[in-house]
């Protein structure tokens, strides 16, 4: 559901308030199911919450959204009256509720709301953010933030780091580790069985033969190493007219070296739909690409539309991972009207 | 009209055979006749390779092509046969031809084909590039590389230099600069009397309050100036959404602290129609977006559409200028058939 506080609680429902999401998967909320009562009231929506056991069967209550509540927040008070520290510890229950449900196999995805990486910190609870205690969680180093969009998929060799410390912190073990979970994904999750990945230059023109930059020499050993373990990699291609040629159908994937020569590409094409997923986890997680927008929750102006991509992507990854753990599918692939007692929580 | 060994005299022989430039400008090589001549030989062309003599009248040969001849390399050789050092030294001729008819009036814009900086310096002239080239010519240190999109405009702080030393190389005074000469030639050249410019962070997340590097503080004081100078500039605004909205049409340029950082979004969406113009000279100057392109040179496939559009981008900043100067012509602006006598040898 993301903080209380946030836009979270208006995304989910506004979300979940359309058939769409229920076609595809069997959403299960995470969350505060006071808090949610008032924000479908206050969307003028009619639409039950209804509160579920844990363990309990899931299948979808008639017309309305279930819920495992993990909070009971609301007084009296508006949403955004709740006290920050109560609101941030909650959101962190939920995300570690998720994470221990996916481990133990209740749920096949996550798909996580906007929560503040600062209130929770503030809340004394240490929090660097969703991928790394996810990872923390999954017990494993080795994953990659991914970001995705109809046209285009940009992985990151780092994230949020000061840009001029990024040079000295591309070294060639951790872009193969990328570029290998990268192929490992895109055939697990996408159904590509032959993933072709683009990774990107560092300096402009790729450094132009060293005259502007040599970090191209580590970037093409590691791609060297990844041609050598069968993957179809090709680079260090210079930034600049690669995201074009990706766009075009090229290739599946970009490695990108630092946030923003994947985030600006990615944002241009697709603003508002771009999902963002974890990869390397032992289970599927995508998350909305916004913040808490404190300064418009409680309005009813938030849009939904990243929320409703990020599920679907979760639903579809989930699709993907068990046509090929299991290729001709017991149990059937989600339906409008999914069939009882499979034991799964929802996806 | 470039290295004769590149791709330069195909696609100015390409570009200048359509009816389209013709009616926004009237136009005059600096080449070498020879080589002309047998590109549109090898083109199939039915098109006139007219000489004219410095100083002489220049109205568009009739059905042909008019060139000021500065060199003559063939004697029976293919184009991409003539010696490196020969075809150099004739390239660096013509523009250093052109920089001193722009600086005398005699031309009002300049457009490049594409050099070989790596031959021309191998030939003994030092050379770091046109845009370097032009600035040094019109005695200008502040001189600003523009990328020109339908969609977009985008000005380089940095341009060439390893991405790991543009954080110690961004000056204050180096951004206001840029900022001041993107403005003025917004409304000089563009037409945009009170133009929007968006200033670009360096870190992810705009630094997030310093948490990813600092460099926006350098930034802020540059655009806090910029805005005392009665500037619409703001910034700096985190670069991964900033494109999307300066696409949507919220500022009429970028300014872009690295290479890349510029050259990915507006390759991105305008992959080869973007236009180099050069800012603050004394003259108007565009280029076309590509190199020489040896490997394709002499076979007839090159594209001419960045040409077309740098000498329709560089007429149209010559027919804005003559607003600005004079706001009621005299002379009448291009036309399909341009009076006599004029005394301009061409835009």
């Amino acid at each position: 559901m993301g903080d209380p506080r946030g836009v979270g609680p208006e995304v989910v429902v506004k979300a979940l308030s359309r058939e769409g999401l229920h076609q595809v998967c069997r959403p299960l909320i995470l969350g505060d199911p006071l808090i949610l009562r008032r924000t479908v009231k206050a969307l003028g929506l009619r639409l039950e919450v209804v509160e579920l056991e844990e363990g309990s069967i899931v299948e979808r209550p008639e017309g309305g959204l279930g819920i495992l509540p993990l909070s009971r927040l609301l007084s009296g008070k508006e949403p955004t009256e709740v006290a920050p520290e109560e609101s941030s510890r909650a959101s962190f229950r939920y995300l570690e509720k998720a994470g221990r449900m996916a481990l133990a196999g209740q749920v096949e995805a996550i798909t996580t709301g906007p929560v503040s990486k600062g209130a929770i910190a503030q809340a004394g609870i240490p929090f660097q953010g969703h991928t790394e205690f996810f990872a923390g969680l999954a017990g494993t180093k080795d994953f990659v933030m991914m970001l995705v969009g109809e046209r285009l998929r940009v992985a990151l060799v780092t994230t949020h780091l000061p840009l001029n410390e990024v040079s000295k912190s591309l070294k060639e073990e951790n872009i193969l580790s990328v570029v290998e979970i990268t192929g490992r994904s895109l055939k697990e999750y996408f159904g590509i069985p032959n993933p072709r990945i683009a990774v990107a230059a560092f300096n402009p023109h790729g450094g132009e033969g060293g005259l502007f930059g040599d970090e191209e020499e580590i970037i093409s050993r590691a791609v060297d190493q990844a041609r050598g373990r069968d993957l179809a990699v090709s680079g260090p291609w210079p930034a600049d007219s690669l995201f074009h040629r990706a766009a075009q159908g090229e290739y599946d994937a970009v490695v990108c070296m630092y946030h923003d020569q994947g985030l600006i590409p990615l944002k241009l094409l697709h603003f508002d739909t771009a999902v963002n997923v974890t990869l390397g986890l032992s289970f599927i997680r995508t998350s909305v690409d916004h913040g808490v927008a404190y300064d418009i929750a409680g309005k009813g102006i938030a849009s939904s539309r990243s929320m409703e991509e990020a599920v679907r992507m979760a639903a579809k990854m989930a699709v993907q991972k068990r046509k090929l753990q299991n290729p001709k599918p017991k149990s059937p692939p989600p339906s409008p009207s999914p069939s009882r007692g499979e034991g799964r929580e929802g996806v």
